[in-house]
């Protein structure tokens, strides 16, 4: 088998299957990718989960609450990186996006299984100062519900191969980087 | 033996000595935290490796080009985070910092094994465009080595056990959080 990071082409492909790859299996790399945004001091960064992959309209979904810190902050400024770091493919994929907060989604939140419900919503807010790890009620509550759509503007892949191969795809151009 | 999580001490510890086997062993997950960075269009990430973590001072250290994407980053604004997820222990550490570029320190460079001298230096300097992924020349450069020191200004740490637990360690004070 032709190795697919030596052309422009393969490269790009591989991203896509293995973003598609995340959202279907649990144990796939791109299941967790990290989502850098920009804080009140500087970059903050967090483990999300990826829960869809739109290659046609270069989206990407995560859902979170929308008491979150990331929400004030992608609300202060939409440019944000999903990173997702492959070990066993030796590929790094950074994804820079515009991600725009989709809230009020009750569909969407009356879909989800009763155990996910309890990841949006909880008194006080995720973050907040409290007494004790037990002093917190998390009762699930839609209007905490939020979709964050990350509109990829750009992605950056670099794979440790030989030779280490940096590649740059935007605005439906294919560039190779120095590594 | 007793969780560790379960205490704010106990999770502080757990955070340096993941840290420390991190910079000692290659296979550990705090090996290659992500360095998230604010660039001009948004938050930056890529995944790093970690080469010191002083306890005591409070200091985490990564070796990087200074021609890099990063160091122009960082000194438009110092504050980062530097993210671990170690997906056994099912622990997420995040670490806010601000970091100095130490540049020059010859001394470093002239320590570093021959194969990890090639990292720094190169022409043309990383992220530039090129025509094919051979069209570089991996040249070291002493000049082009730089140190980027963080200091930690405090840790947030998300434990995903049951109860989830998340905690904050900030100018001497630990502190649960709601998860």
């Amino acid at each position: 088998m032709t190795d697919p990071f030596t052309t422009l082409d393969g490269t790009f492909e591989q991203v896509w299957q293995r973003l598609a790859r995340g959202v279907a299996d649990r144990r796939a790399p791109a299941r967790h990718p990290v989502l850098a945004t920009v804080g009140a001091d500087g970059a903050e960064a967090r483990v999300v989960v990826l829960r869809a992959a739109d290659r046609a309209a270069g989206t990407l979904t995560i859902h979170t609450d929308s008491a979150s810190a990331k929400v004030t902050e992608l609300r202060g400024n939409p440019g944000a990186t999903l990173l997702v770091w492959d070990e066993k493919a030796k590929l790094q994929i950074r994804l820079r996006a515009t991600v725009e907060i989709v809230e009020g989604d009750a569909d969407s939140f009356a879909r989800l299984p009763d155990a996910a419900r309890a990841n949006y919503g909880g008194t006080p807010p995720s973050g907040t100062a409290i007494s004790d790890p037990g002093a917190h009620d998390p009762a699930p509550d839609a209007r905490r519900f939020a979709v964050l759509l990350a509109h990829v503007r750009e992605i950056e892949t670099l794979h440790l191969g030989t030779p280490h191969r940096r590649a740059r795809f935007r605005d439906g151009v294919a560039q190779w980087l120095a590594p």
